[in-house]
């Protein structure tokens, strides 16, 4: 049972959090950019964009920035950010991280070393190489951003506006690790594991997205684990229940947090899917077989709403058709 | 004959300009980020890096930014310009630039509009979709990088590590343009094209790619014509003399600027090529057939420097072996 929690305190807590507010924004800036490209296969609101390359492979790219405020509190783990937020990118469309470029801005030699042994630690850990970048070398601000390719075959991709009514909600997240000494928000699971280790839980996507195992998925990022379902029942047009008691978590008694920062933590490994009934065992037991806990922890319906429930209690926490969070909504065909 | 040139001005100006002293501290990262990864065939050094896939096929991966100077002056050409740069790695590797993403820090509403304007318009131009991206809303300060993907045949890619000695050495440039109301240090040759002019311009290096008829080649970017020659020449390990009486430019006299300017100016649309002498003459025309000039300007030797003559005169703008530019040598496997 989780401790004192309450299905208002933690709509509330979601809602109002910086890493889902900083989302508004993104729905203006698609309007501006769009332009006819008959391969590209979907854009903004995905993980990643996906062109169509020689009719049956995808070719997928994204981009990922750090907060200036975590590069100047540890440029060290803003390194290894970067990096880690790229490659999820591109498994949680289950695809395979192929190649990275950075884009570094830095106020100093100190933090320039810094966030290049964090980029280079992550980028061997998880076999990724940095093959070229930008780097303003004399820039009153610091600030890391990297851009990734990845590559499937198009029928193992998995996206993340094709959640369907009825579909299991699972999240599934690494939860042998601990807060992050410099960021209370960032939950690592990853500087403490082997290459092996690591490279399984992104590697398991791909297999989950080539067998057709899930019909939806996301990594669960800064809005943490309902912020990133509401992103994704968003651009689906869906709504869901979720069941907090249900969501995988350490022990947040042992780590003195309450609960409602769990839920907007960032997973070093952590992924939201939408899953088929039948599905649902198969998957939670392939999660396990790499280390993580996954659960189902709620249901996918037609409300455009996102609730939450608790022991009996039950508050909204986002209406979709009304506020929305990146502001891009299924039926301006977000995904082409 | 070009008005009141030396020798010595003009490599002085060119050694000394902070578009060539920018490029100091890329060789260290590079030593610092590079990890195993077969399939990368090339990273830096080059304008783009080259991934291998399935066999014959080359993904190219590229980032540039653009100094926030610029992005403080005119943030609608800083948007247009993040574009086009990236635009021109790709294309002066011979391959086909795809889709780009965007990481946009903006301190302002008024900027980022009219950032995103400038991008949209040179995406559209250039017929290059902007497919994702990520947005900082609320930074101190303004920048705007964009990173790129492209492809190619392995068989029709242009390195800058590969001029051979002997090769006669080609600046191609639109000269039909204007100097950008903003930054006297650009060279508008684009804004007021139609799509298929500039798109002509840029499937042009595809085409000499695919028939062989350039031995390296390279995009002329911030470091000017000499400094960019220079880049190539340092990661081929070659030098070479240029005659600055041979360098295509516009009607300098009527345009009120010094030969040193033009050298350090940013084109709209230029490169640098290093040809066989029995391609030279095709090289010209196939340039001039999409409205640039093209000319012959000097001679590639293995020198590993690169001097400059005029009138008799001569001087050494870089010594390769001692200084270098970006500070990879040849010796050190840029390309892999």
């Amino acid at each position: 049972m989780v401790r004192d929690c309450s299905t208002d305190t933690v709509a509330k807590a979601v809602r109002e959090y910086e890493g889902v507010t900083r989302k508004h924004d993104i729905g203006g800036m698609i309007k501006a950019l769009r332009i006819e490209a008959p391969d590209v296969i979907a854009s903004f609101g995905e993980d990643a964009a996906v062109i169509r390359h020689n009719t049956d492979d995808a070719l997928l790219l994204a981009a990922d920035g750090i907060w200036s405020r975590l590069m100047e509190a540890d440029p060290f783990w803003a390194g290894y950010c970067a990096v880690l937020v790229n490659v999820h990118d591109i498994a949680a469309m289950g695809a395979k991280p192929v190649a990275m470029v950075d884009i570094l801005s830095v106020t100093s030699e100190r933090i320039r070393t810094e966030v290049t042994r964090g980029m280079v630690t992550a980028s061997a850990q998880f076999g990724v190489p940095i093959v070229g970048g930008h780097l303003h070398p004399d820039t009153p601000y610091s600030v890391v951003d990297v851009a990734i390719l990845g590559t499937a075959r198009m029928d193992q991709l998995i996206f993340s506006h094709t959640a369907e009514e009825g579909d299991a909600v699972i999240a599934a997240i690494d939860l042998d690790g601990r807060i992050h000494p410099s960021c209370c928000l960032n939950w690592d699971s990853v500087t403490m594991k082997s290459s092996a280790e690591v490279r399984a839980q992104i590697e398991l996507m791909q297999h989950l997205g080539a067998e057709r195992l899930v019909t939806a998925g996301k990594d669960i990022s800064n809005p943490g684990i309902i912020g990133t379902l509401g992103m994704l029942l968003e651009v689906s047009g869906k709504g869901a229940v979720v069941d907090l008691e249900a969501i995988p978590r350490p022990d947040l008694a042992a780590l003195g947090i309450p609960f409602e920062q769990w839920v907007r933590m960032y997973p070093g490994m952590g992924f939201i899917l939408t899953v088929r009934d039948e599905h649902v065992a198969e998957v939670c037991r392939r999660f396990s077989s790499v280390g993580m806990a996954a659960a189902s922890i709620g249901r996918v319906d037609a409300s455009r709403n996102l609730t939450v429930t608790y022991h009996g209690e039950k508050t909204e926490v986002f209406d979709l058709d009304r506020d929305g969070i990146m502001r891009i909504f299924a039926d301006e065909d977000v995904c082409r």
